[in-house]
């Protein structure tokens, strides 16, 4: 079926069209990538996209499938895209999505997939803003991007959505080190989750002290959840929902969507590049310089640079 | 000072020009950092490079100060490099090299820096090969790069080092979240620290289940610790000794160096196109196409071609 009846399919909400055009995408050529986000392009920007972040282990698929049955029963329709950085060596996601949120699984107003990891862009799947394309446009109301991790991942959810969830554990990932993975920033919600386990006050507290030193307009609020027994989750979805308030005065969701945009332009440029290194035969050139830099015969920022002029010719 | 005579000083083994160097390095100009590079070069090569990697709280700072006092005893200079993945937006590293590992402060054949990362490369920070090679035309024989995070900067680590150390700890990473991360593969040894914690045992088989996967050549060992007592201390670094002897058996160590090149001058090359697309007035051209695709007038796709366009003229 070609993409343009795949999408035309997708408008009408077929069920089939949306996995079989995010499978397109995942697995896609770039060309058909490309001609499926020119297609789907138009009928974004509907969908409220939410981060959901934090260290393995804190709770975070309990957490997103929680926050899946608030807002069913709230009315919306919600997505979930679940980007596991599994192994980049061995590609496929260890924990697939048969085996996560079984609760869901007979719901129409839900969507869960899971995506790999494929380590181009330090963590996020290089496929991850084309999904969420063709998410929103099959008309979700929200849509979770969960990801494990710590670095990189986080800094790209906070410019990919419009509210960054990030999720902490009491005793496992104290305040300072969720600082030192410098997920503090980005944060527009904080939830220290298992909040029945012990310190569970000492780490809000911890994070507060931490807020103390800096934030931004927004005064990020922090929630504590115990996701497995669904308390403290219609609160999570109510300041969730208080933040998407917050973006639509002054058009500041206008501003973040712009910041977006250029952080997807730039990223899909520089993959071009990439590509054309590759086609450039990279297999040659690329093998001929790191044999002349491993022998010392010429410094890396020299090869680099005759790598940069291939390109130009 | 001019980078000529620096580079001299720190062939001839003085200590405040190693530090200037690695500063000139971190914050220099891109101008200066290639000049230093193209100097040091030639004479590096030397050194065993360790990456030595795990989740926030599985002790790998103190596991570093134990490696480096086992080191000591054994009459090696080892030089550590602490690339913390601090705030992308705040810069500095939260843990400063003065309250980490005080007990080496005051031995000339120990250097310890921490860098920040400043996410250019998804959790590395941009500086960190240009610092080994400092560190390597010192004379240091062990250097280890230790990093907090999970991810893409594990990826690079492994290409980066002669041998990964992969820490994890009871009860708080077990071999599934270890797994989800995508670190089995990269382990060149693994260190189950904390090891006087409960289940210890139990993520030692976890670990061993998880290799009978599928593993290379090489069967990584499986380590336990408690680097705060400095138990086991002896035969990690005995594991790590047996790994740099099996690298240079049939010359693994140098196909490992030139995969280590390839990936360096790729990034390098990558680096130098990302920032013509800053010099190519990223401001006003990557500002107006962002409008446009937030606009839905174009698309990202369409966008990033005129931005790569834009770089050929």
């Amino acid at each position: 079926m070609d993409s343009q009846e795949l999408v035309e399919r997708l408008l009408r909400g077929e069920r089939r069209a949306l996995a079989r055009l995010l499978t397109r995408v995942e697995d896609g050529s770039a060309e058909r990538l490309r001609e499926v986000v020119r297609l789907l392009h138009p009928h974004t920007g509907n969908a409220h996209l939410i981060g959901l972040t934090g260290s393995p282990g804190v709770g975070k698929s309990t957490l997103t499938s929680a926050l899946v049955g608030q807002w069913r029963s709230r009315g919306k329709r919600v997505a979930v895209l679940a980007v596991d950085p599994t192994s980049p060596f061995s590609g496929g996601a260890l924990l697939g999505d048969r085996v996560r949120m079984q609760d869901h699984a007979l719901d129409e107003g839900v969507f869960i997939r899971s995506m790999a990891s494929r380590g181009h862009l330090g963590g996020l799947s290089w496929a991850t803003p084309q999904a969420l394309l063709v998410l929103d446009a099959a008309g979700f109301d929200v849509i979770i991007v969960e990801t494990v991790g710590v670095g990189q991942a986080e800094v790209e959810i906070a410019s990919a959505a419009d509210t960054t969830i990030v999720t902490v554990a009491p005793g496992m990932g104290d305040a300072i080190q969720a600082a030192k993975a410098g997920i503090l920033e980005i944060a527009d919600v904080f939830v220290v989750n298992k909040a029945d386990r012990e310190g569970a006050n000492r780490t809000v507290s911890e994070l507060r002290e931490m807020q103390k030193l800096g934030h931004g307009e927004w005064l990020a609020p922090i929630l504590k959840t115990v996701a497995a027994r669904d308390e403290g989750i219609a609160e999570l979805a109510d300041a969730v929902e208080r933040h998407a308030k917050w973006l639509d005065e002054g058009d500041r969701r206008g501003s973040r969507r712009l910041v977006r945009a250029r952080v997807q332009i730039r990223e899909l440029a520089l993959g071009e590049v990439r590509e054309r290194f590759a086609e450039l035969g990279e297999g040659e050139l690329v093998e001929r310089l790191a044999e002349a830099v491993a022998r010392r015969e010429t410094d890396p920022y020299s090869a680099a640079d005759e790598l940069v002029a291939s390109l130009e010719t």
